[in-house]
Order: C-alpha cells, then structure tokens, then sequence
C-alpha cells in the first residue's frame, strides 16, 4: 500500500506538471488512468477543507472488490453481454444483506413511527414532473470530447482534475503559482452550485481537457437525467421512470391524510426504485442508474415543527459540517442534537429528530461512527424553496459520500401540485380561538347555469368556486362596468356569464379552523450506498495473514447468521449436524452447512467469514459424548466457546438481537482452544 | 342484483339484435357500456367449454371496488393528474397486504427450497430482449378505430363481442344461428393461438366494430409490448423496461452455477417489478403496466426432472383443465399431482412439485380452492421451445385469470443466450461411466502469435480456442489445400495465418464429465392478481345487513393482525389500553387503537372488519378488576371470548400462526356474549 501509493503519486506528479503548463500528457493507459481517478478520489488531500481522516483508515479497495465479485454480493448487470455502466445484479448474498437492512429500515423508521407505507407507479406522465420541476431543473452539465464524442460529467471533470492538481501540491516541494491553488481550493467549494457558464469557464480558464486523451472539450450543455418513455400505443404520451419516489407520496397526500383522519403531522414513507440516466457513471455501486430509494415523507404544520419524540434523541451527539463551517475552512464539530437545534445550526425539531434518528439507524446497520458526518448544504447548493439540508455521508475510498439526504422541503411540493391539478392539498389546522374573516364568494345562480350551458355548466360552477379573491374583485368589476365577465373553459372556448349567472357576496364569517399547506420534512436514503459504504467499513484483513480477508457485518444484516462446519465427513457426524440445523431452524436463524470434504477446517471457516457469516458452528469428535455438544465460534475474533446442541439456537438468537455480547458468551461457557484455524 | 342482472341483459339483448344484424347500434353511454363489459366478462354464459361455477359464487364488484378504494388498498396513479390506466398506487393496507405476501412467497418457496435469491436491472439493453425473443416477439395485435385513432386489443375485442353475442343466445328464445354459435365458440377455443390473419379475418367475418362508437376497425397491427427507452447521454444505446423478471436469471447462470458449486439441480428467485406497455387495460389490478412479480428458475438436468421432494407433495389433488378437456368440451378434473404426472398428463415430476406447491401457497393466502384451476396451456399458445405449461387460475368477477404461470421452458432460454454471446452456459454432468470421445483442437503456437500479432494474439487464441468441430475440419483443408487461414477479428479486420500459427490435433480423450445445458422449469407469479382474487374470495357482506361489507383475509397475510377499542374514551382505561398495546407489540403483533370517540363500538368493529384485522380486542369497565382481562374478538364470527391481558398476545400469536383455532379458543376461554356488536 505505501509503496504503491508513492508510485502513484510519483506518476501523479508527472502527469500534473506536464498538464499545468498544458503540455499534451503522455499517453497513460486507461488502467492507470483509473487507478489514478480511484487513488485521488479516495486520498487524504484537501485535508483543512473537507477534514478528512488519515490515510490508515481506508481500506484495499481492490481486494473487497474482488471478494463482493468473486463470492456474489453484486456484479455489473448483463456481464456476458458487455455489461451495461451505473447498473448492477445483485446475487444471493447481496440481496439477502440488502433485504435484511430495508427489513431493519423498515422496523426503525415505519414500525416505530406508526408511518403510512405506500408503494406507487415508476412510470410517471410526463405533466407529473413538470410541474416538480424535474423536467426543466433536473439536469447535469455535460462537456463532451471535441473529436470522440465521449460524455463527461462537468462538475466531476473539475473536481477530478482540481483534486489531482491539489494533491500533487499537497506533496509536492515543487509549488504551483500560491493563487492557482488558492483558486482551486475556491472553485472546490463553490463547484455544487456552479451555474452552467461558471462550469464552462472553469474548464476552459484551467484548460481541462478530456481525461481519456486529452482532446479539447465543448462548452458544458445541461441533459436531463430522467428516462424517457411512452405509455400506450398511441405514441403521444410521455412519461418518465420516476427519478425519486417521493412525488408518489406528494400525489396521494389528500388519501393520506384521510387515512389519517385529517390529522397532522403524520408521515408515509416508500420503499422503490429510482432511476438517473448518470452521464458516466463510475464508482460502483455509489453512482448507479437505478437504485432502491427510502424516502420519508414527514408533514408538519409549518408553525409548530417541534417534535414529540425529540427529548428521546435529544443528547445523541452528531459529526456536523455545517455551511458555516465549511465556508470558514473549519472541520467538523461533535454536537449534541438539542444544542444544534438550540443554536439554530439545525433549522427545527422535526429535522433534528430525523438525522438523529438517521445517525442510529447507519450505526446500526455498521457504518462506522468516526466515518459519518452530516453536511449542511450551502445556500447555493440547496433548491430555493428548502428550509434547511443535510447529507449524511460516509467516508469511504470514493471520498466522502451522500448517503441520505436530510431536507425541509417547506410546502413547495405541495403548493406546486396544487397549482397545477386544482386539487386542494391541505389540512385543517384548530385555531386555538376562533376568528372573523372576510369572505368574498362567486356564487353562481345553479338553474339558469344548469338551463344555458347543459354538460358544460357543471365546468362552470367549478371555475367560479374556485376564483381567487383578486379574479372574484376582478369579475365584480366587469359585471359592473361592462355587464359581463368571460371565462375560459377549455384552451379553445370561452363563456360569457352576466349578472344573472352569478353574483359577489361578501360577508363576514367566524372560522374555527384555518387551512394549512403541510411542511414537508423528508429523509431521503439511498439503500445501495449506505450497503456500499457499510461493506468498506466491515471490510477487514487478519493481522499477519493480510490475503485472509473478511467481513465485519453486524450480526442483525448478516445475510447469513451462522455456518455450520463439520470437523470430518464421516457419517457418524450426520444426526448431530442435522440436530444443529433444526435448532437453528427453530429459533428461526437462517444458516450454512459447509461439508465440502475438499478443505480444512481452517479454509472453511476463511470462507464463511469472508462472507461476513458471524458465527460458526464445528461438530467434531467430541460432540458425540452425550449430551452432544458443539463449538461455537465468533468471525471476528476467531474464539471459540463449547456448549450444548440444545443451548446453540437461544445464545446465537440473543448475540444476533444485541441482547448479550461476545465476551458475555465467553464469561458463560467454556472457551475452547483451537488450533485449526491456522490450518 | 337480481333487477339489475335482468336490466344489463336487457339491454344485451337489444344491443346485440341490433348489431349482429349490422345495423348501428344506439349510442350507449360509456358508463353502460362498461357496465355491459363488466357483467359479460363475469357472467356464466359459456358454461360448457369454460367451465365456469354458478353465479352465486361471485361478488358485488362494485361494493368490493368502493370499499378499497375508501381504505385506500389502492386506487388509480395520478388520480389527481386525472389518473393513468393501468397503473395503481397501493396505500398503508395494500402495501401491508402485498408485503404480506411477498414474505410468505419468499419463506414458502425460496426458504423452503433452499433457493439463491437475486435481484437484477430492471432497464435491459435491446441485444439482450433480442436475443431472449421479445424485441420480436412480445407482441399484442392491435386494431384501430378508424376513424378516432382509439387502439383495441384485437383479441380482447374479439372475445367481448363474441362472448356478448353467445351470451345473447344463451338467455334469448330468439336464437341466432345455429352454425353461427357454433362458430364463435370455435373462434373463443382458438383465440389464444390465433395468427394475426386470423383475428382480422374474424373481426371482418362478423363485421365486429368499435366498441366505443360503432366504428370501423382497421387490420391487426402489432405493437410490442416492451417501454423502450435509452441508457447515457449519447441516444444510441437502446434499452426497454424488462418484461419479465426471468432474464436477470439467466444472463447471471454462469455465476449461480458457480454459487452452487457447479451442482444441478438448483433453483433462483427473484421478485421484482416487470413492466408491459399495454394496448388499453382494463379491470383493475389484473392488467395492468407494472407489476410486481415472483418468478423461479428451476435449473435441472434435461435427461432426469425428478424432484426429490415429489413425495411430499404427490398426493394433492389438483383441479387441472388439460389440454385434452379443453379441446372435447370437458370441464376439469380432480387429479392427484402423482397421477397426473404418472399418466403423462403433467409433463414431469419437477413440474407437478411446483404446481402442487403453488396450489398450497394460493389456498394458504387466501384463494378459494373451489375458484382454482390449473388449465394446460393448448399446443397453439404454447411457445414452440415450451414442453408444458400450465396456468393457475383463479375465478373472479372478471372470469378466470391467469395469476400464475408454471412451464418447462426446456433450454431455450439458455442456449440463446450462450449463442449470443459465445458463453458457454452449461452444467458438467458426471457421466455414471467414463467414455472416449474424438477430440479436435485447433492448438495456436502462442509463442509466434504473441510475437507477431502482439494485442490482437489474445483475441485470436480465443477465436481459435472456440471453434466448433467443423470449423476446426475447415481450418485443417485450408492450411493443406491454400496453405492459410483467415480468420476475422474485427467487423473490418482479418487476419491470416499459416501452418506456423496453428496446427490441428485430433486424438482420443477418456471424459467423466459431460457439459448438458439445463432445462427450466420456471414458476411465474404476478403478486398483484393474486392479491386482487384473494380481494375478491375474502369478500363478505353480513347476512341480513348486506350493507356491512368485509374482509375475511387469512391472518397471516392481514394487514393488520388486532385492533384496540376501549368502549368509551375514559380515561381511566388508558392504562390497560396501553399494557394491551405492549402485551401485543412483545409478540410482535401489528396492532391499531382506535378510541375515537364519535362511533359506537359496533360501528367501530365494522370499521376494522372492512380493512381485514381478523381479531380485536375490546376494553371495558369490566377490565379494571384485578388481573385486568379484555375480550377478544374474531371478526369473521363476531364472536367474543375473555381472557386476561397477559394471554393476549400469546393466544393471538398462536390463533395468526394456526397453531390453534379459533373454535378451540371458544374452548379454552368463556364465551362473552356481547350486544354491542348490533349498535
């Protein structure tokens, strides 16, 4: 590892001197060109901007990507095809670990919260996405190679090529121009909310070039990263793959809040699929273009965002980067959440509550503490309409990566498909004292409507209910000083009503509820990274035997809880192992039985932790004395404790739900000194 | 029912004189025409070939339809975008009841065998549909209106009007022609198998029109049935939504095998969502444009389809329609799995286990023995590589559907894909004796090769490597006859080589091995026509109050397993309610309170009969004696018995599990007999 790094970072130096005074780079093969882009991305630069830890805790890449290929967590999708950028299969072991982690996901946010679980269409109709603001905002800038063709993302072009040119600085005597690195460290910071021309005079101002070949670049143009389709055989609807699951949420907020009875807040939450057509995806399972999404919807009355349960979480301390923080060059700061909360870091309770909630929840599932902050977005990065965001993100070789994203969307989505469907979406809130308020009505005069304007009158009476106070003062006036008023009821047809089709009444009227257009606070997880992110921080190497490698999974996502290992074929073993199964079975933890006759014990116990299984039962020689006992061992520390048949399935039950640790289990039963797994 | 069964019929009748003797028929208004629709497609006409039961096994759709959509099971996508066919958005119950299920599905099949679960891409690149025959094949035909553009099934029109017209005669005294009743019964047999000449020769033969208007049709046209879309910024990549959930497993066969350490027979799963662009569905959940489905691969040997746990199942009597029947006008048939593979009427013992198993999975979540059938797919809608096949359906209001697929697909599916992509995708079979067999090698002097082609050698030792036997004989003629060869390794590039680069060698090897490519048998569920028909059979009305609809869904798939109704909203009972709450919880019992105070306690029981929740628990004063007891309920019975809170969760945990009845439970506790009930 050191050595190779100091290669590379050789190698970098060269690449980046060469480049900097625009000289045409020698030819770099693609492979290292990769391992360069992976080198960089993962590395320990830009330490004061974006706090960093050391080096030691990054892990070998290259062998966890080996082992999640070799053993079938996941692989590139249609493989024997050619295989297919941004999209993934996963096999038996990683789709039984990501199962187990939605199971948890589940229990943590939707059980224990009382939410209402959805699950809507992908295909969504084009009219959808329009108006949340996918269609026309939800776009990447992409630069593209002058002679190849070849696409790249913008703001990934500068960060790679801004990074690389830091970072040879970083180790480097020989110093580029002070301002140079100055300004790059400015544009890392500001690069989120770039507009498209600063992205373009970025590249051209640093003379970035296609990291393929180094040919020149177009100026960036924005492409819409949703899929394109048409539903039904006409060929004139167009839709979309939903590009996230919460505008399914959004659409059934009136059903919801029924199934509610009408109260607020309340929260629904989906578990599906969302789809980005990436630009170039790279990265493994962290940049991909479908992916299972966890989306919380939680609505809130916009003047009361405190929430119930929020004492409970109260002094739980989180890694905050806040924008403030980021903008002054400092690092993260240990908080507790009701201080955050407090000093107005975190914008309400409500928000708080959830990335508390969201940091025990990553905890649990085996995202290490000390490699999981929460960045607050800057003004410029965040939708004009939020309130406040933070990511929680994961500290792995890609960097530091989005996991969830945390947002107060205020009442934007609401109100825009409101706007849009004419449906009312809002809740009645209980004034605390009731209250006079003017009220100015259309009220159309039903019989003659119903008598003239036949199928259409019902269209009519709509249009009128629905009039604002500023069209009622409008149509008052015309009524008055033409004897008319025209609406529109359809794109080509307009109708004219007189005074004897509708009158304006105003009058005072005592309310006792007022309507309110729900906050929206939404958790947002994206299911792949947080695995992604979880396999690097359980990936281990044995101390001494660095080619043994294995998973540290907490026991509760282990996509199998217990293996079992008979020490010899012989059949005489055959009713205990069986006796084993069905203990295991009973107490309803799946398991293994490796018999393979071909390997050592040794070898087979590197197997099944190599596929994170954290416990492992031996059935030797010794079992066969009545009554039949067993070893049982613990993966990560290889010990080993001997017990009954009849007592296994209760303790691996308990150490799987956390209710007694590993070194309780060795205070209790007998440790068993074994030899055989340095076979 | 009765009045209106004898009004729809009415209006048949008048309809269909008109139409059948091509006069234009009145305008129907839309609403009535699907009235007519609805009716005929559940009506028992065609009671010979169809077999359909009586008239009194089906149900009040329209009750059943209001009730979940009031209780939002599910309703209509983008309902306020004014909706899309064909897409549902399923809400808190119908997520719960869907979820339910799939979990079932996944402990029944893929826990019980022993399956490797995977979880592929949903976007696919066009070679890959290609290759698997849906690019050209996954086709419906389609008419249109000729004048309005309105697009129609071809088939589903057919079926409609000559299911209409038959149904006609079948009431009506005034009999159309014989010969033409014959006719259109022949036309129903054969619809499935017929060739797009046909449909439209038919749709011209009785002059069928626009069901909509009375419009002319245009001929047939295909319409592939697959959303196509792009993967990447460039717009050359073509890719569709997959169709069907079963490709995923075969391009990834090779690394299961492997999984599998090289072994047959072995089985993969996968649930996922598939998605079909269709013409213009209709009735609800069962056609619809995505969908979730649960489909197993079944990877055998092709010379031994014994299944090893046939026993188990071998004497489940089925209801299987075969083929024969269908076409002598026979009805099903009760047959034991055992016997009907013994008699060949089941191709195969791996083939009946699965429909055996499938039979259990739908009785145990719902569906009506009575309302199953597994109808034999006839030898004309049989794809041609197909063996067998055979559908489980389940009677509705909408007929028979189709809700399970069970087919040996031979090996189609695998050879097409190791065709495409020169993969070998096979299985090695150890040969029960060794034998000799001629081996032919084309054998590449590396060391030339590498020298002189240097890149291009790899390519050209693994073209060489995967030439068939008489390209090898071709090579050997060549060499001798031209001295040279010439082999392409690019679509524009070839490249020569001579007696120096390759030499053929041909001798004798003894094998214990043999390569066999796998059959499939391959069981295909769509979760959401499961779901609806066990809607439909777990629907009641209460005797004598017909008005009172609910659910008697099976406990284990209830969405919700026992509600909480304290009898007034005293405070005093809040603690009780409260250690109900966790008493159920620790048992990990989904559970609802509902303590609002406006509904009497009978109309809140029938509130939480509507939504499923089989067993409820009813706090009074009563429970405040020491030890506090409750009464539980069983919605089905209305039933009551008392019991204290500390046997609560026990007694519901067993009653969910079916490990105990509720008539022993009636046993084990006093009967409470209550009024509320009638409140």
């Amino acid at each position: 590892m050191r050595i190779s790094a100091l290669i590379i970072d050789y190698l970098l130096r060269m690449y980046f001197t060469l480049k900097i005074f625009n000289q045409q780079p020698k030819k770099f093969s693609k492979r290292l060109a990769k391992q360069i882009t992976n080198y960089t991305l993962g590395a320990k630069m830009a330490k004061k901007q974006i706090d960093i830890p050391s080096s030691e805790t990054l892990i070998d890449r290259l062998k966890l990507e080996d082992l999640l290929k070799r053993r079938f967590f996941y692989d590139q999708s249609f493989a024997i095809y050619g295989g297919v950028g941004g999209l993934y299969d996963y096999g038996p072991m990683g789709c039984a670990l990501k199962q187990n982690m939605i199971q948890l996901w589940r229990t943590h946010f939707i059980l224990e919260e009382s939410m209402l679980e959805v699950e809507c269409s992908s295909l969504t109709p084009e009219g959808v996405l329009k108006t949340s603001g996918h269609v026309d905002r939800f776009v990447d800038w992409m630069v593209k190679d002058k002679i190849t063709g070849a696409c790249f993302r913008a703001d990934h072009l500068i960060k790679n090529n801004a990074e690389a040119i830091l970072k040879v600085n970083f180790y480097s005597d020989k110093k580029a121009p002070v301002n140079i690195k100055k300004e790059l460290e400015e544009v890392l910071i500001r690069l989120d909310g770039m507009s498209c021309d600063e992205l373009g005079e970025t590249i051209r101002k640093y003379k970035f070039k296609s990291p393929l070949n180094g040919n020149d670049l177009t100026d960036p143009v924005s492409f819409n990263l949703m899929f394109p389709t048409q539903i039904g055989p006409t060929g004139d609807f167009s839709a979309y793959l939903r590009p996230e699951t919460a505008q399914g949420i959004f659409i059934n907020f009136k059903r919801l809040l029924e199934f509610n009875q009408g109260k607020l807040p309340f929260a629904a939450a989906q578990i599906g699929t969302g789809f980005r057509n990436e630009i170039s995806p790279r990265q493994g399972l962290v940049r991909v273009r479908e992916f299972t999404m966890c989306e919380i919807e939680h609505f809130v009355d916009p003047a009361d965002k405190s929430h119930p349960k929020f004492d409970r979480v109260a002094d739980i301390e989180l890694n905050l980067f806040s924008a403030c923080n980021q903008l002054n060059g400092k690092g993260t700061e240990k908080v507790k959440i009701c201080d955050a909360v407090a000093n107005g870091i975190v914008d309400n309770e409500t928000l708080g509550y959830y990335m508390a909630r969201t940091h025990l929840f990553l905890c649990n599932v085996g995202i290490s503490p000390d490699k999981l902050r929460f960045r607050q977005h800057l003004s410029n990065e965040m939708a004009h309409y939020a309130k406040d965001c933070w990511d929680a993100e994961c500290l792995t070789t890609h960097g530091w990566i989005e996991s969830v994203g945390i947002a107060d969307r205020s009442c934007f989505d609401l109100h825009q498909h409101s706007k849009a469907t004419g449906v009312k979406l809002v809740a009645e809130k209980k004034l605390s004292e009731s209250k006079q308020v003017d009220i100015v009505e259309a009220v159309p005069n039903k019989a003659v409507i119903g008598k003239l304007f036949k199928n259409e009158s019902r269209k009519i009476m709509d249009i009128l209910k629905n009039l604002s106070d500023s069209e009622i003062d409008e149509l008052e006036i015309s009524l008055k000083n033409n004897g008319e008023y025209s609406i529109k009821i359809s794109d080509d047809k307009s109708i004219i009503l007189d005074s004897s089709h509708v009158e304006v009444r105003k009058y005072l009227k005592t309310v006792h509820v007022e309507d309110v257009t729900p906050s929206v606070i939404e958790p947002s997880f994206g299911i792949g990274r947080v695995m992604y992110a979880v396999l690097e921080h359980s990936f281990r190497q044995r101390e001494g035997d660095e080619k043994r490698s294995y998973l540290e999974l907490p026991p509760n996502i282990a996509p199998i809880k217990c293996s079992i290992l008979p020490i010899s074929a012989n059949k005489r073993l055959d009713p205990i192992i069986q006796a084993v199964r069905e203990e295991l079975t009973r107490h309803e933890i799946s398991s293994k039985i490796d018999d393979s006759v071909g390997g050592s014990i040794g070898r087979r116990y590197a197997r099944t932790d190599e596929i994170g299984i954290p416990f492992g039962v031996t059935v030797d020689f010794d079992s066969e004395k009545e009554p039949w006992t067993v070893t049982l061992r613990y993966a990560p520390t290889m010990q080993q404790i001997r017990l009954k048949v009849a007592e296994v399935g209760d303790l691996v039950s308990q150490l799987i739900k956390g209710k007694m640790t590993w070194e309780a289990a060795c205070q209790k039963f007998p440790i068993f000194n074994a030899s055989q797994d340095n076979e």
